[in-house]
């Protein structure tokens, strides 16, 4: 059997009683660990198992799934997956090779920032699609979606934006000399995923998320440090949120009143903050 | 403390290693019965915890909050979930108003059907804002989420439906005579909402739900008896989903060929599904 665990977001005792279960009877145990992080490492989650875990990279995951699936019909495996494991693609395809070989699949759910971002006081049937915002480089700074974003605009619904990570990279230079040296981990914070949004804005210019827009800032949600910061994107762009792992909404124009009064306890400035809501959102 | 507590999708052991903790250390614990269900009981629970559980009704989380929450400024108390805490308006209301009491709340996360819809084949991302569709009665029969399907539609975007829950409901008479006798329980099954989804096209000829549309239906996500049937909604309004819970998805037009490729596993009819695809879908 595979078993496909969610950890969910905090630590080693986020994970569910059925999942910790799973990985204890497992004879092999991986490690998802390039599309989100734990508060806590490897080692940590080994002490608490009892058990070896291997870290799955990107490349392990894409391009040598073999390995991990190997006598999955025969013996239990555990691929363990930071949030829900349906939160990324990667892990679907990963589901879908299993079931090519006939591997019984077993996926063990648990929070994710896709429903966990409730806490930050907006209703979850109240979001529109979610968008991921990468990284600016120097020569690429794709703006596509801006469009998405707008299509929620359009309705008044919320935007969760998930913030680009970067795990294992490797900079142009060791990758044409074939050096496997990889550059320090990157993760996205609200500051600058809010400054690409409003660089993009000041390009396209169709008053989406503009200065005074309001979005909620939200880092580590669902751990003992969360943090949770609303207010105007000009306001956001210098708010520290602190280390990893960070994601943004965009507040839609359909705010509910309950809504805004549970995220108002989250207000950078209450009085601006109130004074936007009366003037764009609730009505 | 008051330890608002999410307990997943299944049984009780989707219950996370935190909230587990948090609710053996308990001196009260409550659980709310009206939004949704696990397939274990209270009794069960309390076996699992080795402590008592009082179930709180609608009528004692909305009107008597005060009761849950007397003390929690001193001893602990754990008001359990099904799936995640910020799944239902309202639990943010007893979030408020413990805030206003001045007692600290710990949100302990799950995973809810809002992220463990995935399951389904399709990407959370690409779904747009969540409907609820209510039992029609003979003289009520409201068609406003049609209107949310639409604007999700629109952008080709999934829509997940959620379907009504009545539990502890009154009869017209015996509410009038004041008895406090309850109906039994009724959960909406996938094709009770598929007719009345037809039942709306039929009225307003929008072409958003037709028969030949595209959806999966979806019952006990999560647990080890979930069952998962695609096909157009003509096809699933007889396809027999078993007990509670269901629920829905609308397929949206921007269904990517990977999305579509996992969904065709769980096609009542796959010939049919892939002409569908091709012609109305993935582009």
């Amino acid at each position: 059997m595979l078993y496909v665990v969610g950890l969910g977001l905090g630590d080693e005792k986020d994970i569910t009683v059925a999942g910790l279960e799973a990985v204890k009877g497992s004879e092999r145990i991986y490690l998802e660990a390039y599309t989100s992080i734990l508060t806590v490492g490897k080692e940590k989650l080994e002490e608490y198992y009892g058990k070896d875990v291997v870290i799955a990279d990107r490349e392990m995951v894409e391009s040598d799934s073999d390995t991990i699936l190997a006598n999955a019909d025969k013996v239990d495996v555990s691929f363990l997956v930071v949030g829900d494991p349906y939160g990324a693609t990667t892990h679907t395809d990963l589901v879908i090779r299993a079931r090519e070989m006939n591997i019984p699949v077993k996926v063990i759910h648990n929070a994710s920032i896709m429903n966990a971002i409730g806490a930050c006081g907006l209703q979850l049937y109240n979001f529109g699609q979610t968008i991921s915002i990468v990284f600016f480089t120097e020569t690429w700074r794709p703006d596509s979606f801006y469009d998405r974003v707008k299509e929620n605009h359009q309705f008044g619904l919320h935007t969760l934006c998930l913030l680009d990570i970067k795990v294992k990279e490797q900079s142009i230079e060791n990758m044409a000399r074939g050096r496997l040296i990889y550059e320090p981990p990157r993760y996205m914070t609200v500051n600058q995923a809010v400054e690409q949004l409003l660089e993009i804005e000041e390009k396209r210019g169709e008053g989406i998320c503009k200065p005074d827009s309001l979005a909620i800032g939200c880092a580590r949600i669902g751990t003992d440090t969360q943090k949770i910061v609303a207010g105007t994107l000009e306001e956001l762009v210098d708010v520290d949120f602190g280390g990893p792992l960070h994601s943004l909404v965009l507040i839609g124009s359909r705010m509910h009143e309950m809504e805004a009064e549970f995220v108002k306890e989250y207000a950078f400035n209450a009085e601006t903050f109130n004074t936007i809501v009366k003037r764009d959102y609730v009505h």
